[in-house]
Order: C-alpha cells, then sequence, then structure tokens
C-alpha cells in the first residue's frame, strides 16, 4: 500500500479496507481537468506573489500537464491508497519533478481544492445541460410547427375537456423548460464563487491573490468567507432541485408519450428506432424510452433526498459526510443529459396521426363549454348556461348522440335561445378558433407563442455562448 | 347537504365520506383574502370589456368586499358541502345579490381561479419569508460586532482545526442566508406570472383582458399557454426546495448551538426565556427550539419530496392530485417563518463565554498548521513542513504538553529553521491575525465581512420595500 | 399564562412565541384516551408496590376517569400554556385532587410516559388499518366474483399483451394488500414492547413493577434497555414505511381507474356519488377520488423521509427533534384508513363494461403470443417461433388486418406447421383458458385464487379479533 | 451492434445512443449466478414436463455451466448490445449449443424471468446482512463486557442527565439491531416466493410445472398471481426500507462516536487504523468512518424514496420503469455490508477512557434526580420534590460548586427531610446501582441483558444457518 501522505502524525497505517471505504478516486476521477486547471492557476498565483519560485511554477504547470495528456491518453492509473483525485495527481508531480512538486500545496487545503474542483466541474454541467434543454425546447417548436394544422382533445382529470391544437400542446412544454432554463441559471450564479483560498476553513497566512485565481479561472466572484467557502453545498443541492424538477416535466411528457402510444389513444406512434420489443410477445412495440426516463425520475429525486439529508445537522466546518456529494449528482447530470437528448431525438422522430386525434375531437362532449358560452353570449348568466348544458349532455348520454347531433327541436325544449349558428358555434374548429384569449389555443395564439418562444431560444443560446466561452479560457 | 354547483349532469349526489374527502375548504380557506381579491380584479375587467353590465360589476364588488369583511371579523361560516374557498364564496355572493353573483365565475374556471389564488398567496409568502430571513441576518451581525474579539476554535470533522474569531463563525451562516435570499428572489419572479384567463385549460372565447388583470393585480408577466397555466406547480417545488435549504441551514446552525449549550463544549448561554426544563431532571436547561428546528428540518424535506412524487408522471392539463400542493406548502411557510423568527430570538438573547472559548483554543494543537507554515515561510517545502509538524504533535502528546510548551532544543530537534519567533507565530491571536487572505478569519477580513453585509442587507431591505408596496396594493 | 411545572430552576419565564413553537398540545391532545389508561395501569402499580397508597391510588384513578369523561364530553379546554397532553392532565388532576395528584408522576418521566402513550396509540391504530385492508381485499373479491366472465386486454408497458380475465387483474391487487396486511403485523409486534418505567433515560430508583402495568396493558413484551425505550422511534418510521408501500399499491390501482375511465379506454365506469363535475365543462364526470388518492401517495411518503431525516444523526437518548414524530404519522394514518375507506367503496360501485372490454381484446395482437407458442407445441423452437409471429404481426399491420383475419394460405407462407386448429387457438377465449399454469389467468387458476382469498381473509379477520380485543381491555 | 433478438417485427435497428441508455448489463450483470441457476431449474422442469428432450436439457445445462465457469474466471465479455444479462446469456448459449439453446426460453419471459433473479440475489443478500448485523451485535456485546465496570452521563438534549453505565449505553444499540434483524426476517419472508411461471403477465399455456422448480431453488411459496409476480416490487421497498431505518441506527451510534472522539468529550479513542489525518493540518485525526457512514445514511434513503416514487402511479403489469429497480438496492446492499463491517472493527479496536467519563460524571447534576428521588422515599410528592432539587441546583450554580459540596446547613435550608445519607445517595455509584428497575442501568439490569443477548444471538445465528443452507444448494 502507497504511504499516505498525511501520516506523520500516526502510529499505524489504515486499515485496508477502510482506507477502500474512504477513497473517492473512483468517482472523484472524473474531474481530473478542473483539479488540474486549478492547480495551474494555483501555481501561477504562487508565483505572482512570491510564494514560489518562477522556476518551481513552470516545473509544476508542466508536470501537470504531462499528467493531463497521460489521462486523457488512458495512460495513468488512479490507485485507491492514494484517496482521491487530488492526492493521485499531486503523488505523481512529485514523483515527476521532485522538491516542487512539494511546494504545489503551499497555502491551500484539499477542502477548498475539491470545493473548487466541484465548483468547476458542476458549472460547466450547467451549460451542458442548458443546450440540451435548449435543444429539446427546440425539438418542441419543430413538432409544433409541422403539426399546426392538427385538433386534439385536451384533457383533465384525464377525461376529454375541450378540443386544443396539437402544438399548443407541444407549447406548455416548452414553457416548462424554459422555467427549468432559468432555474439552471440560478444555480450557475451560486456555483460560480471561488472557494480557493479558504485553506482548510480559516483562510491561510500566505500572501495570496485570490482575484487573481479568480480571473484566470473566469470565476464571477469569490467566497467572502472561508468557512462558508468549505462547507457550502448548496449548489449542490439546488442543482438536484432543479434537476429534479426538470425530471418531473419530462416525466409528465413521458406519460402522456404513453397514454399517446397505446392502443386505446392511438394518437402517435414512434419511429421504430425508438422503440424495443418483447423477448416473448413478437406484437409489441413499447415506448421504453419514455418509461425509462419516467423511472428515472425517482432516481434523481432520491439523489436530491439524499444530499439535503446529509448535509442536515452538520456543523462547521468540513465533515467528512460531504465527501457523499459527488455520487449523486454525477449520476444525475448523467441520466438529465441522456434523458433531454433521447427525448429530443423521440420528438423529432414521432408522427401524429391528425386523424385519431381529429376523431377524438368530434366524437366527444369536449365542446359543451362551448354551448354554455353560446347561451352566455345570447345573456344567460353562466351558472344557469352551465346547467342547461349540462342536461344536453345528460339528454345525449341517454340518446347516444353527440351535441351536434340534436335536433334544433331539442335545443329549443333546452332553451328558447339556440339558433342555427350553435352548430357553428360547438364544431371542433371553431372551439379552437374562439379561444383566442392571449394564452389560448386558437391557432392565432399559438403562432403567437411560437414568435416568442423563437426570441426566448435566441436569447438562451446567447447566454449559452458567453458561459461556454468563459468554460473553455479554464480548460486545463 | 348543499347542492353542489356543477351538479347539473349528475343522477345522484356525491357520497357525502367522499365529498369530505375531496373537499379542501379546512385548508384553502386561507387563501380568502387573494380569491376576494383576484374576484374583484375579474370583474371590473369583465365590465371594462362589456362582458358583465357596470351594475353587475358594482353588485359583485361590494359584495365580496361584504364578505371579506365577514370572514375578517370571523363571522363567516364555511360549509365543506361546498367543497374550498373559490365556491363557499360564490354561493354566498350569489345568495346575497343573485343573478349578478351567477355572472361573476364567466370566462374563468376553478383550475385557473385557484392557480390564481395560489400565486398570489405564495407570491405574498415569499416576502414575509425574505423579510424574516434580513431580519436573522442582522442578527447574525449583532453577535459578530457584540463579541467582535472572542477567539475560538474552528472545526473540522469536529476536531479543533485551527483558531478562528467568533465573528467569522456567526458570518459563514450570513453567506448561506444570502444565497437563500437569493434563491426565494427566483421563486419570487416564476411565482409571478399571472394564469387567470386561462380557463379549465384551454383559454376562452370571452373577449377578455388578461394584461389589464395583471396590471391591477400587479403581476409581472402572464402565462402565455393556458395548459401550463392550469398545471403549472414548479413555484411550489421551487419554494420548498428553497425553503428545504434554508432548513438544512438553520438546522447546521442548531447541531451547533446544541453542542455548544453541552457541558462539555460550554461555549454559550441561552436565555432562560428561550429553554425548557425537565419533569424528572431538576437541573435540566435544554436547547428545546434548536432541537425543534433540526428536528422540523426533516419535516419540510418530507414536504418537498411529497410534492415532487405528486407531480410526478401526470399528465397535462389539470388533475385533482394537484389539490395536494397546498396543505404542504402551507405547514412549510409556517414552519420557516416560525424557525427564523425564534432563531432571530435566540441569537439575541445568547451569551458567549468568551473564557471558554479561549481556553479551547490554548490547550490544544490547533496552531499546528501556523507551526508548519512557519517553516515554510523560511523556505521548507510544504510537505515536509507539514511532516515537521506532525512529528512536533506526536511528540507533545507523548510528552504531554502543548506546541507552545516546547523548548527551543526541543524545536531545533526537529528542525533547525526554528527561531525564537516560533512562539509568537503559534499564538492565538497571532494565527488570527495573519489569516489576513481574503475571506480569512483576521479581524481585518471580519471588518471588511460586516461592511460587505451591512451592503447586501441595505440592497436586501430595499427589495423587501418594493414588493411589499406590489402586495399592498392588491389587498381585497 | 400558566406556571410551567418544571420552573423551578428558572430565572425567567418562557418567551410566549417560543412556548407556542414547542408545545406539542395540539396535535398530542388525540392520545388523551392512552395518557389516561396510560397513568391509571401506573398508580395502580404505584399502589401495588406501596410507592403510593391505596387512598391516593384510589383519588387518582377517579379524578383521571372523571377528566376522561370531560374530554369525551367535549368539556375539556386545552392550554397550549401547559404544553402536552401529559402536563394538561396532570396540572388538571393536581388542581381537582390536590396533594396525590403531585405523586402520580413518581418514577416515571414524560420521556417514556410519552413512548408509552404512543406505543398504544399506533398499536390501535395498526388494527384499524388492518380491517380497512380486509375490508378492501373484500371488495376486490367481490368484484372479482361479480365480473367472472370478463375478458380483458393484460398489458405490459401500457400495450395490450395478452387477454386476461376481469377478475385475475383484480386478484393482483388482492396479493399486493395480503402482503400489506403482513407488514402492518410487523408493525404491530415492534410496536407491543412497553416502554414505561425507562424513566427520563436510565430507569429509576423506585421499586417499580414493569410486567404488571405491562399486563394491565396488554404489552406482549418490555423494552429491556431504558436508554433504547426512550429514544426509539423504529416502529414510527416501519410503520411509515409500510404504509407508503399501501399507497403505492392505491395509486397503481388509482393510475388503472383513471385510465378506465378515460373515453379512451372506456372499461368501467363509477358511481356517480363517487365522482365530481367540473365548474365550467358541464360534460365532465371525473374520477377525483381515484387521482386524489393516487396524489396522496406522495404525501405519506414525505412523511416517511420526513422522520427518517428527523431521527438520522440523533445522539441517544431523547432529544426535542423526536416530538416531530407525531403530526406525520396521525396524518398518514388519516389519509390511508381514508384512502382505503373510499375505495372499498368505490369498487363496490363500479360497474364493468365487458362489451367494450372484449372488443379491446379482439381488434389487437395480445394473441400473437399464443401463435408462436401453437408453432413451439408443433416443434418449432421458441426464438423461431417468436420470429414468425413477429413477422405475422408485421404483416397484418401492412394488410389492416388481424391474425385471426389471415387466411391459410396466408399463414402457411410463414411456416408449414399452421393447420386449421389455430384459428381457435388464438381466440381470446381459448388464450384465456389455456394459460393454466399456477397462478395463470384461466378460469380454472382464478377460482383456485378466489379459494385461497377466502382462507387468508378467514385468518386475518381471526388475527384481528384478536387484537381487537387486546386493545379493548385497556381503553380508559 | 449485434442483432436484438426480439426484432422480428420491426423495420429499423435501434437508435444507438438509445440502446445505451435502456440496457442494463453494466449492472444486472451482477446476478449472473442467480441467471443460470435459474435456467438450469427452468430446463430441468422443462424436460421433466416433456416440454423439452432430456438431450437438449442437458446440452443446455452443460453449456450454462460453462458460461458460468467463464464469467467466474473473468473471460466472458458483457456487450451492451444485448441489453441485460439475460440476454447476454441465452445468445452465448445458443452460438455454443445451437437450436437446443432457442428453447430454452420456453413457457417463459424476461418479466419473469428477471423478477426470479431479483428474488433470489436479494434473498442472499437478506442472509448477508444479517450476518453482518449479528456480527455487530457481537462487537456491542465485547465492548460492553470490556468496560462494564465504566460509568459515563447519560444524555438528554445532549444535556447530561443521569449517570449510567458505558456496557448500558451499547446495549441500546444491540436493541436496535436485534429489531433490525427481525425487519429483515420480514423482507426476505416477502422475497421467498417464486416468480417464475408467470410468463410476460398471464401465465403460460404451457404445463410447467411451478412447485418443482420452487422446490430445486429452495422457495418457501409461489405467487398465486401472475399479474402480481412480474409487477411486485414490494421486497425492494421493503428492503430499503428496513436499510435505511438499519443506517439510521448507525448514524446515531456515529454522531455519538464522532462527539465523543471530539476534545470537548474525549471519552474515546479510535484505533489509529480507522482514522485519517489532514493535508494540511498535522494533529488532526479525523473519525472519517463514522461520518461517512453517517452521511451514506442520506444515499440508502435516497434510493428508497427513489424507489417509492418509481413505482408509483404504475399501471399493471411491467413497465420498463421498473427496471430502475437495481442499481439504487445493489447500492444500498454494498453501502449497508460495508457499514456494518467497518463499524464492527471501529467498536473492538476503540479505547474507552474511562477516568474522563468517570469526571464528567462527577463534576455536574445529574444526580439531581436522585437527589429529588431521596426526598420523595422520605415522604415528600413527587413534583415538590422536584422543585426543591430545582432550587439546590440553582443555588449550586450561583455558588460555584456541586451537589455533593453542599452542607448538611445548606442542604436543611431547603428541606428538612435531608439527612446524612444523602451524600451516598447522590454518589454517581448509587446512582447507577439504585436504577435497578427491569431496563435500567444498574450492574445487575445490564449483566441481565448481556444474558437476554447471548440467548438473541444465539437464535439468530441459527437462523442464519438454516437460510444459508437453502441458499447454497441453489448456487450455479
Amino acid at each position: 500500500m502507497a504511504e499516505q501522505l498525511w501520516g506523520g502524525r500516526f502510529s499505524k497505517s489504515t486499515d485496508e479496507m477502510i482506507n477502500d471505504f474512504q477513497a473517492s478516486i473512483d468517482f472523484d476521477k472524473r474531474m481530473y481537468n478542473e483539479d488540474i486547471a486549478g492547480s495551474i492557476a494555483h501555481a501561477t498565483m504562487l508565483a505572482k506573489v512570491g510564494i514560489i519560485s518562477e522556476a518551481d511554477r513552470d516545473d509544476i504547470i508542466s508536470g501537470l500537464k504531462d499528467i493531463y495528456k497521460k489521462i486523457e491518453e488512458g495512460n495513468f492509473s488512479f490507485e485507491v491508497a492514494l484517496e482521491d483525485i487530488h492526492m493521485n495527481i499531486e503523488k505523481r508531480l512529485t514523483d515527476a519533478i521532485g522538491e516542487a512538486g512539494g511546494r504545489l500545496h503551499t497555502a491551500r487545503s484539499r477542502n477548498d481544492q475539491v470545493a473548487l474542483d466541484t465548483h468547476m466541474f458542476i458549472r460547466r454541467q450547467v451549460v451542458e445541460v442548458e443546450k440540451l434543454i435548449l435543444d429539446m425546447q427546440a425539438a418542441l417548436v419543430e413538432a409544433a410547427e409541422k403539426y399546426s394544422d392538427v385538433i386534439m382533445p385536451g384533457y383533465t382529470h384525464l377525461q376529454r375537456a375541450q378540443p386544443i391544437l396539437f402544438s399548443h400542446h407541444m407549447m406548455a412544454y416548452f414553457g416548462m423548460l424554459k422555467r427549468d432554463f432559468d432555474r439552471f441559471k440560478g444555480v450557475y450564479d451560486r456555483c460560480d464563487i471561488m472557494p480557493l483560498g479558504a485553506g482548510a476553513l480559516a483562510g491561510t497566512t500566505f500572501p495570496i491573490d485570490r482575484p487573481f485565481v479568480a480571473e484566470q479561472l473566469n470565476f464571477e466572484s469569490i467566497y467572502s468567507n472561508s468557512l462558508d467557502a468549505v462547507s457550502d453545498r448548496d449548489y449542490i443541492m439546488e442543482f438536484l432541485s432543479a434537476a429534479s424538477i426538470l425530471m418531473v416535466h419530462l416525466s409528465r411528457l413521458s406519460e402522456e408519450t404513453i397514454l399517446w402510444c397505446s392502443r386505446e389513444f392511438f394518437f402517435i406512434e414512434l419511429d421504430d428506432a425508438h422503440c424495443t420489443g418483447s423477448s416473448m410477445m413478437p406484437q409489441k412495440k413499447n415506448p421504453d424510452v419514455s418509461e425509462l426516463v419516467r423511472g428515472k425520475t425517482g432516481r434523481v429525486m432520491g439523489h436530491l433526498m439524499a444530499m439535503l439529508t446529509t448535509v442536515k445537522g452538520l456543523p462547521l466546518a468540513y465533515n467528512k459526510d460531504l465527501q457523499e456529494d459527488k455520487e449523486g449528482i454525477f449520476d444525475a447530470i448523467d441520466t438529465i443529459k441522456f434523458s433531454l437528448a433521447v427525448y429530443a431525438r423521440i420528438m423529432r422522430g414521432m408522427k401524429v396521426r391528425k386523424d385519431v386525434m381529429r376523431r377524438a375531437v368530434a366524437e366527444d362532449f369536449s365542446n359543451a363549454t362551448d354551448l354554455a358560452d353560446y347561451l352566455v353570449k345570447k345573456g344567460l348568466p353562466f351558472r344557469q348556461a352551465h346547467a342547461v348544458s349540462g342536461k344536453a349532455v345528460h339528454y345525449c348520454i341517454e340518446q347516444n348522440k353527440w351535441l351536434a347531433d340534436m335536433t334544433m327541436a331539442e335545443l329549443k325544449e333546452l332553451s328558447d335561445l339556440f339558433e342555427e349558428d350553435i352548430y357553428d358555434a360547438i364544431s371542433p374548429e371553431t372551439c379552437v378558433k374562439n379561444r383566442n384569449s392571449y394564452g389560448g389555443t386558437s391557432y392565432q395564439q399559438v403562432e403567437l407563442q411560437l414568435k416568442l418562444a423563437a426570441d426566448i431560444m435566441a436569447a438562451e443560446k446567447a447566454y449559452v455562448a458567453e458561459k461556454d466561452a468563459k468554460q473553455a479560457n479554464v480548460e486545463a
């Protein structure tokens, strides 16, 4: 077993099983890029303020770049005995360049180092997630535009309620994703704070230049309290919250996709490439991806719950419990990125059965509100009009017919106010067209939504480009 | 049993037990103010665009104001048979003013009505929470200023690590609350969107004027998609996320308060008025409030989990499951408001035992880093200096002494670099003073933090005042 | 404000707001029966072993019975200043009978007293829940028997998979509820342990007789460790786990009920008395109860999460955090009892549309497995038969027909093994009848399940009766 | 990309990215032993009832044993394109033995196959967990016996409350683990039910012999409903519940271990081999393992929440969401096994500082209850005695002394009942000795607890041995 770097005070070596238990290298190695970029910035600063020599700095930087290259090429073997990514890299550096390597850790601690790496890693991932949200929004807009003339039943309580445009339905998800994007912007802001320089917990006695490090690594701000810097996991909890809400949105879309693929709804058909079959039942074409995304929603929520519970009740500053901050968020990142990416494909591959949707609208009472509204416009108070419409529905069910099948005589029986124009007023097309209030389902309003969406996506694209540029600077 | 207002289509009345099960009046009556203010704005708009007459509008408004007054005075009896706050008020209005009351519900549905009420209610509560965060921040600053000269051990792993200022410790919590405040601003923004006019799900066929309603009710923006408007519960999930993170912060402070009150730490004494005793053990003085706040953290997290799970997998648009959105957030609101309010009192009533804290710093090895730093400044690479310091600690433990008790001869044994100035370099005061990097624990840095805090609180105060004014306008 | 009973050590009275915050009387008053029954048993024991006189005992018991009667009659006003149910009752007792009242609390603490009350309360509620599970099982069996000849599509991935009996579907839920019942038996066992006599945490110096108290209160066993007795909340966490799993089962049934009520499935019709309408859409008949039960699943899971989080990381023995154990479980109890009770009504009121289900089976490929099985029985390896069946489905989709519509020539094209008996082999009735493996959907197997169910319910009924008798004994 | 085995119906191959998303081979390969053992039992049964020939059976079995050997030796490469462990093995088998391999899947589906594997896997893991619980109980008993004469302060609210034996404290955890063991027995019972033979959802048309398979695989019972068999995940949710409660227990012990290792408590010293140091602070010896176990509690709770949420609201029977059942429970299994194993080591390596604990008892008011009890025994009602004791404590605090330091005159001032024997009555040894009620902390009672513990462990050992034997039979 390799010697631990903090072994001075101890008279016995760590029990191997326990070392395995507490080592984090299996998952934190994912942050090698951030660890190396952070160390380069730190070394540069140490030399600038005179804590190390320029020669040492140069040795450190070229040594680190060498290690970076080895890792990228798959030629670096991580050792569990060295616990974590920081020690793995530092040990290798010291082996390679000697004493100068030992100077790199001056004026920093693993506590602020791991905080720095994680901030940088999450910050980058937030932007990746935002890009995928944007692409998913684009896929929704494409579907809305492609099927702009499709009328479908709108549901409440999974009961057909009122005719709506399929595009309008798609754009409801656009709105959710818009808020997701905004929430991740908040996560970014509260992640874009530099912890390095906080030392173990109290700052350092060395004359370091934190703004200079922040500038090199493109951080917007710097933690103004060192205890807070090393014990803050807000950005992880907040990321997981935003991720959970995002997954809740995708789970709703998944539920609908699954319903719509059923024989009973039969509203859409997914691309064969996006479905799987059954080992036993040859006829099956299952919307597996939607089911998986719906299922994985629980997984992301579980990670959120885990993190909240883990941090709850911890005294300041750093406690080892906080090492549990990584696996959950790494898995959540993979899950939401994958879910967004596959869903955009699914939306783009999906075919809409216009005729089936149209029939579902015709053979239903979802125009009952319009019949009531018709009466209101002729002067009946709303509650009375509602009651008349209810009676009409009741009568039709008994007679096994739809509202549009009622004769004028039958209608007059219920109210004198009915006239011939009632038939047009309750046709699906009119129902849709007439819901022309702002945000309503009319063709005109949906067109307006699409125009707004274009503006929103343009702004999001610009935001992402700016943040992306910021990250690019700081790659090792 | 009172007649249900939507009874037209049914041939049987609802089973009474089931009515109880699904009635929400017991908890949603809390939103009577919002419901009435919303109805007044709606009626005003209906008249403006000519859907109802001005006479009807005036009857409606004075009828609603009458009901508001009755509720405020406790002279309104809510009926479970009328299900919810909306029906309770509308039924009473119609009883009072007749047919005009039946016209109020024109061009709206309970789906967008309840969404409106909830948005307005949460929006107002966010500001109340922010005020209490601000007051708690003030209490922390007061404590930091009052005990500006107190040195205590800083901890990692609950082991004494390095000497810090008590004020520095207080300000770590200030930073957390600052982020909480910012998170709630995000909640506010995503709550400050008007859903009214979405109808049941698809908009309405009436020529309503949503911007005019939004203006009356001081909403910043309007849902641009009606399906989204009635099914969005993001702002509730996001509120509960922000509340959970806030409670995690308070739970950490609680853990520390409880530790500090223990006989073993003995760092602080709470005001008698903030503690309770034991029915069996006369000597006990228990930090019950801190324990309760720590315990209630789980409760708020539970509400978050409940809401996420409830919305997960729901198809659009409204489903009755969403009625579960209120009790949890109402309880969470009460819990965090109460927790913040009592905690501010506790911080203000707390007495710090300066001498006990100072002794804890003296009788410890928390200056071992400073000893290592001393050597680094004399030229030793960090890793070697760290090893020397480890050996010194090891030696002292065997000799049953502290670092400051070592003779120069003993020190020289470990490294030639030690000189007389080592004793000053490792005194607690020097340890603190020397951690003068930005965000560090030095007197100078903590003073700077306090200055920044003043600016932050001023900005927060201005924000809250502005939002408060916005709410004031829309009281019924 | 009333004087606190533990006030001796304090120089200031408790801040009123904080008193409100930490008082539990608002919710723990629900346990007055248990508190009084426990106190009577305690007093009886104290007299038996000579700690108090028989006269004192008699005064105490008659005083407590008086209070019990007052509470039952609604003539007892609970005071928040007295914090909890224990103090409210003890104070009133002492007011009524004088000094003897002060002796009741000898050899016990609020810590073991509240633990006793809660154990007794939960123990009783477990039996109530079990009764409702049993009734729900009966409702499922009734439905299975009433509709024993109904064939419906069985689903996987919400795709029609194979024809099954509706009764078979009902009995799947019977099996889930059977495990729920068993799980609650485990909860009962781990709740049926008496904590009284543990004192505040360490036992008592008085010569108490715990077995005698346990016998009076019909406890199966006694905590053998006093620290464990006052800090154990396992039975609450385990109750909430069992409740969550139960709700997950009901949520699945709810999802299906909601699907089946949709116009698209149209498989069942709920009783009008169990549905509600819409304030805006007159035609709506919404399965609100199912939606609410599905929604409330999240709520119960939230309570579980809250409790686990609250107990996590607490040192022994009692901490005030544990006071948070009641509200969540009380609400969970109400929720699952209500959910079970209303669901049994719904199942009993539901009408099944046999014809719609039968049509759904005919117009589908859910007999494709049977076509493959047919070939396997004629000697084709399973994987090849599966492939042939897949091709047949593919061909039919292109030709817009069902498998039963294929001509013998078309079939022969795919495999020589097809003969005339294929048409019978793939009729829905045959498909069902042939799935005669143990646990399969055949008429014979479902009949067997119903027979097993009768035995299970008889055993459950006996169990519940026995436990019920045990509780009856200990009512105050 | 390898050809999918269910490809017949499809005209396009699955999108590769989506294949990766939905493949489970990365985690379900862990069940290769169960998958192969299950297939052997299935093939044996198929031959017994005549569905396949004996020659085919023999080929299948030897082919499977070959694959098993290859996997064990690390010579089997799993392919993502083949999705899962079942397909990976079956494809390889068919490649090796030809057509007979294609007959293995007769009369079963992946739905019941994966259910079988998971039941077998979890069933075995439950026993492994129980063994580790037993060993942890043994470690607690060893500590209780080794330090049987150590007196320490018992705490409530983290305030010193009453003197207790260290052994008594250890045995509190024994009680918790006893309940954990019992809960896992319940999990075992509800996992020990065989699903194979349920087919995809409805049973099979083949004349299979499920009891014969159950016998080979040593299952106690068989699912009597095929829909339930393939959609039941209760045993996973219940395992995770039991695991969460177990972790809550370990988290409480961890909190105490961490407190006791602090300089302030200083009650115990962990073995150097079980701690780690700091990269920056040479003096640190951190109880990392305890912190990690406390932190990982959240993780296991997160998995529970994930699973409950995932299953919530799923219609019958199988849905792909259920594939999410494995990763969480696999991680939970690893976590609790590791946590139990390392904790047993920690308890065995820990040294107790008897003198420090004794001093903590002496210099405190934790004997105040005994002083009150003394007065009660002299005839004072409890509440009055409590008040006197409170005044005594108050007086001592003002005079800066302990109760034992009060003179007889001072005591008499408070109550005439005090006599010389009061000093003995309030010595820590007497306080402990006198708490001799059943379950109390007296030496005699703790000895009794240890005797009971020996019996409990003997019974647990016998149980584990029996279940272990059952598993051994069914290894592939």
